[in-house]
């Protein structure tokens, strides 16, 4: 009897991503590197831990009492409380009044897979996303495959080097009345007094849903709570939203996939309702979320002299990537390199945008085994004392490269 | 202005589970006890755990050379490897002609998730599926969700109690051509050679798609091996199938959640093909499956020392499941409890009926404060020394109750 195979017709799948990293290992020159890592590096190239994460970890390892049960569909509880605490404030008025409350997820994947889920089936209106790209392709998809729109914006203007908060207002003004605004690297928003009012008008009148995204509290400006100030200004201006908030990248626990949905409501009521309906979500996506990174996370935000520790090394790591940054700019400088180099100080966090053109990108992938995404925005944790002169000369070489042919 | 909610006519869900748990919880009778957890309770009634797991919990925190960087889509590769060896037996067909692999999951839901969006995309001749009514609260729902009909068989006949192979054989001579078979409990299944080879050819035959659910290897009959040789059998008989294997109940890390979605297929070009959706589609789900389970299960499974403590652990807890159920057995008929209890050794595994009705069931719940399922399925790891006396005669007494109720 011939067997007849089921999976005779599947095709082999396209890569989402991974591609540029796959380059990158099949390249053979000693001399490659890759600067867009999605971790935190260290000084010695390795991914960075927070160090009173491994405390914790063989404390958790030796301790008898505990006990490995399953964990209910929410999660951990105590993570959730300590996490909401973390990005609202201890005192915000959405935790004091009931109002606001979380899903222990799977990292942000599994965030944004179970607030759009919920979005799909109660919120029939959004049919939109709105997402910057530099989301799209870890959250876009998620949204994409279950039958969202998806647009793409930026608020990083090329040709000015720098951010835009006109770009994001644009994008605001233009949205579809109802659709959902995913709002991501919030520590890159300077906007002002008029501007806030203006956009935060705008999404009432229009009955825009924000969905923050919140990958790394701390490691943009190394203070906790202004990394979500923003976020924060939404409490106080009454909105209701989702946030996915991961805490994977500032413990740096990266394999844990540590997330929360935040959940913020108008009133404890509907923050119930919503809570029930993603927790019948959960249930069928992964029953019960993995625990470790929960427990390593609780222990340290309900311990004051580790929370104190913990806030330390963000700031150590934040201190150390503002110094990268002077270093490169000054290395440019002392290379002559042309054009101002300043967005580079500009911007906050691990990964920004180096400020090159296409061509550029591609003289470095190419002739010097440098690899940087099309956008150029980089982790600037992968530069250390090692390879910062080599990495400053080749952007040298490619400035200069680039300008030669535009003068031809 | 005044805010309208999104959320405000979001009702409050139905619970799916637990509410059964939480009328244990609620109870206040101190005699009251639950006797259907899901996970293996130790003599003193606490969620066992192999003790080789504490010593390699141990040995992860204190190892210096791991980084925690994030995983591949796919998963652990290693644990990935070891888990597949462990299922198939390491010199399985499938596996030396390379057509069988496997994704690492966030537990048996995750691999349900994910088998169920693969065979919903790429097989769309599947619209039906049969599952245990055990799994149906578990794994049901997942296909449910995603429009597929669920039909719930049992091979469990209350009235003769015992497992009847028959049942299952009905199920598959009735079923639609081209629909899933989710065969769970596998320990289970004792069918004659011709009864085998009855299944396998009308399966073959209506082209109906295996999906086999393993939550606890080793724990059915304290022997690896033998507790898949239904699984192998399938694999020896030429036939394509998803598998999802759960490792955290025979770890004792039930809040681990590891799972491994394994893909037997007819050759290795199906296979890359499969896996390779499979990808697409973990990675709008979760990205990267968290890691600590699958590196403490991957550690014990490559280190001999270690995988023949763990083996060892797996006895012992099979050995005392055996010693509890002789035991009760014995006590009911001291107590002179009318019926034949032999059911109850003949049946394999941490969790077997009792063989009570509805009726018994319902005064030893609402009598005895005895929380039992309504199908009288019990685990028998719950019941100890401390309790098995009032268990015991409970149970005695319901049968007596109802006896009466019924000569009336």
């Amino acid at each position: 009897m011939p067997t007849l195979s089921v999976f005779v017709d599947v095709p082999l799948a396209q890569k989402l991503e991974g591609s540029f990293l796959k380059s990158y290992k099949q390249d053979e020159d000693p001399k490659k590197m890759f600067l867009a890592y999605r971790v935190c590096m260290t000084d010695d190239g390795h991914p960075w831990i927070s160090p009173v994460v491994q405390k914790i970890r063989l404390q958790i390892a030796q301790d008898p009492s505990l006990n490995f049960e399953y964990m209910p569909v929410m999660g951990m509880k105590s993570f959730i409380h300590a996490s909401l605490e973390l990005l609202l404030g201890k005192y915000s008025e959405a935790i004091v009044e009931n109002r606001a409350g979380g899903m222990h997820t799977v990292g942000s994947s599994g965030a944004f897979q179970l607030g759009a889920r919920f979005l799909r089936t109660w919120h029939p209106d959004a049919q939109i996303i709105y997402i910057t790209s530099l989301q799209k392709e870890l959250h876009g998809y998620i949204f994409q495959d279950m039958g969202f729109m998806v647009y793409e914006y930026s608020f990083w203007d090329p040709k000015k080097l720098c951010m835009d908060p006109g770009l994001l207002l644009n994008v605001v003004e233009q949205a579809w009345p109802g659709s959902v605004l995913v709002i991501g690297s919030i520590g890159e928003y300077d906007l002002t007094q008029s501007q806030w009012a203006k956009l935060t008008s705008t999404m009432k009148r229009k009955k825009i849903f924000p969905f923050f995204d919140i990958p790394s509290q701390g490691l943009s400006t190394g203070d906790l709570d202004k990394d979500t100030r923003i976020l924060r200004s939404f409490v106080s201006r009454g909105f209701e939203f989702f946030c996915s908030q991961s805490l994977s990248k500032n413990f740096g626990i990266y394999d844990e996939g540590v997330g929360n949905l935040v959940v913020v409501a108008l009133n404890n009521q509907h923050l119930l309702c919503v809570l029930s309906q993603l927790m019948n979500f959960a249930q069928t996506l992964w029953l019960n979320p993995p625990t470790t990174g929960a427990r390593i996370i609780t222990s340290i935000l309900c311990n004051p002299a580790m929370l104190g520790e913990w806030k330390y090394s963000l700031k150590e790591v934040v201190e150390n990537i503002m110094l990268i940054k002077e270093k490169v700019k000054e290395k440019l400088r002392l290379l002559a390199t042309p054009g101002n180099w300043d967005h580079i100080t500009a911007q906050r966090g691990t990964h920004s945008y180096l400020g090159l053109n296409f061509q550029q990108v591609e003289y470095l992938v190419k002739k010097k085994h440098i690899y940087i995404p099309k956008n150029s925005r980089i982790n600037f944790t992968c530069i250390n004392a090692d390879n910062i002169d080599y990495i400053t000369q080749s952007i040298n070489e490619a400035v200069l490269s680039t300008k030669d042919s535009e003068s031809k």
